[in-house]
């Protein structure tokens, strides 16, 4: 393989696929980035066996010339040292060139490096995904429906399948749970899934490629195109493959968990809400798990406040715009309400309670496809 | 005390003196900030006993009014909430009132903490520090030199002493010099002392007080007053006060160890060379120490190498501007001579060899003011 390369493009594309090299992994060769170079272009593979991802710079794009190619082939180079190099070379290209025994040489401007290559042949097989269960959505709107969910995953290992984010789809809507047991988060969406009508329920995507995944996708409307197997999911966007395996086991029944009824609504000001919460929540740090209390005084007006007997004491008050039903006192995790707060996207909340013991609801204003459970901490 | 102040000016002078508050601290009082209002303003101490800051919001300044006295008194908050809570209240304004056994209540907006304050009897005094040793440089150049130097002093304890950046002041020149006895950092510069003629040589100010000092000073050329006492050091700027113990001990004559003569010289653009020693550095980290090596190549080349036999080997070569003497191989720590080149600030610097195992010197292009030494590592 002798190639020129625009070190730009090579950079990102090296920066995209270290996003799935561990270095704590026990397969030595992946450790390293698969380097493959044919007539299509340089194509980049990094993995840490649960996360693959393959990047493809193209020759050519929107008629620019990214790489000049001499020779094909391929080769496996240490990844961190690899990326941290081309990251710092003096050119805006780099020669590459595999020598004997994988040796490869990176020349750009009056700087050269030699790295040792292990043989490609000795990098795991991509998973071999059979393209079944396909559905599209945009990009950026499948990033929202992640950051909306992924936060509320678990992240104990007492019940590996709550660290994973469940996705079903049926009559071309999309749901996505994600909890931990204390809170969930639901988001719902309708998708594209071409002539053919599919439909599965426990598709289990673990919370760290789903993190992984919304650093690579790109915030434009492009569309994403997702492929469901029974142990793995594949996303094809422009120029990149991302690979996941599935989380085992069955995802628990949620539906039942989401209150029908409620006795206490009150719609407010989500900024406002948050900033009391946040507050308040700083004399609740240490020693009281972050737990605050909330109680409706008369019918317009929202306290929230904290007691910590070493420090002091916080009192916040919000006016709802909104206020029925039973006067309530309840407690719960702020930090739990704060990143539910923060998930909706909305200028103002409706907040459902059935009592001081049972989970209560969030909802955006006039808004059905996100709902937020938090369940409550008995202080009262 | 009550008062109500402007939050901003609050969270700045809380910021400020926070960067005396320590929380592994054994005098718990200290854990805490002082905060006093007479006639002038409102008064914020800080101190870990090494440092002491103190920091005063006048009544009125600029003719922006921003403080609003009732009554005068003092109290010690707890820092930490007290600075986490300044920073995120409501309003622009925030009231503040002393009640029975030092409870303080802070109301801003709907927002009303109460913080259990303590005696401020119980604080310590600051120190005493008599103006005998008084002289005065542009805040923003003691900035410039405290960078130039600071980054060589040792982090071992060591010599305690060497973990202190060195002052000495005679005939108006003040020369601040830093070594951990790998290398050395030296800066002179003129000052200003007023009608009186001081001097003194064993003044050592802690690498650390310097740190948080420049991260306190505004970058503008207004006056910085420097008392030097027996013990402490102060810092007057504008509405700062910041003492700082010195070390004990003696500081070891610096003079000697920089050479005179020289048998290698090369000057070299500052960048290229830079950037060519961070790249070899890149596979010198691990297991080399992060040794690179240095050698001139015919009359005008530079060639700076690294080989880690697991990872590969790097080759960079520069043009000099100019070279002259005897052929050099030498073998240097890359972070030394990047710390080096970095605190120059300038575009060509002048190295001065004396042989293999001889410290060498790195100046300026033009300038006397400023001396990097370095000594090399045995590898050739």
């Amino acid at each position: 393989m002798k190639v020129k390369i625009n070190l730009d493009q090579l950079i990102q594309g090296v920066q995209d696929v270290m996003k799935a090299v561990s270095s704590r992994t026990t397969i030595p060769i992946l450790t390293g980035i698969k380097m493959s170079v044919d007539s299509d272009g340089m194509t980049l593979t990094g993995s840490d066996s649960d996360i693959s991802i393959e990047r493809l710079i193209p020759v050519e794009e929107n008629e620019t010339v990214h790489i000049e190619i001499d020779n094909e082939g391929s080769v496996v180079l240490p990844a961190r040292y690899f990326s941290e190099i081309v990251k710092k070379l003096p050119n805006d290209t780099v020669e590459i060139e595999i020598g004997e025994r994988f040796e490869t040489t990176l020349r750009s401007g009056s700087s050269e490096f030699s790295l040792l290559g292990l043989d490609p042949e000795e990098y795991p097989r991509l998973p071999q995904v059979e393209e079944n269960h396909v559905f599209e959505m945009q990009g950026d709107l499948f990033k929202t429906v992640i950051r909306q969910t992924v936060f509320a995953v678990s992240t104990s290992e007492t019940r590996p399948i709550l660290t994973g984010v469940n996705m079903r789809l049926e009559d071309g809507l999309l749901t996505c749970t994600a909890t931990d047991s204390h809170r969930l988060a639901e988001r719902q969406i309708p998708v594209e899934t071409g002539s053919e009508e599919i439909s599965f329920s426990n598709v289990v995507i673990p919370g760290k490629s789903l993190n992984e995944l919304s650093k690579i996708i790109d915030d434009n409307d492009e569309n994403l195109q997702i492929v469901v197997t029974s142990n793995q999911v594949l996303f094809k966007a422009k120029n990149i493959l991302f690979f996941s395996r599935l989380l085992d086991g069955n995802y628990p029944d949620t539906s039942k968990l989401i209150p029908s009824d409620s006795k206490t609504e009150i719609v407010i000001k989500t900024k406002d809400f948050l900033q009391a919460i946040d507050r308040a929540s700083l004399l609740a740090r240490e020693g009281r798990n972050n737990v605050v209390k909330f109680a409706t005084i008369g019918n317009q007006t929202v306290e929230v406040s904290s007691n910590s007997p070493e420090i002091g004491k916080v009192f916040e008050h919000v006016i709802a715009e909104e206020m029925e039903g039973e006067e309530l006192k309840i407690s719960f995790n702020a930090k739990y309400m704060m990143e539910a707060l923060k998930a909706m996207d909305c200028a103002e909340v409706k907040v459902l309670f059935t009592g001081a013991m049972r989970p209560f609801l969030l909802k955006p204003m006039g808004e059905q496809s996100i709902k937020q459970l938090i369940l409550p901490v008995r202080t009262y």
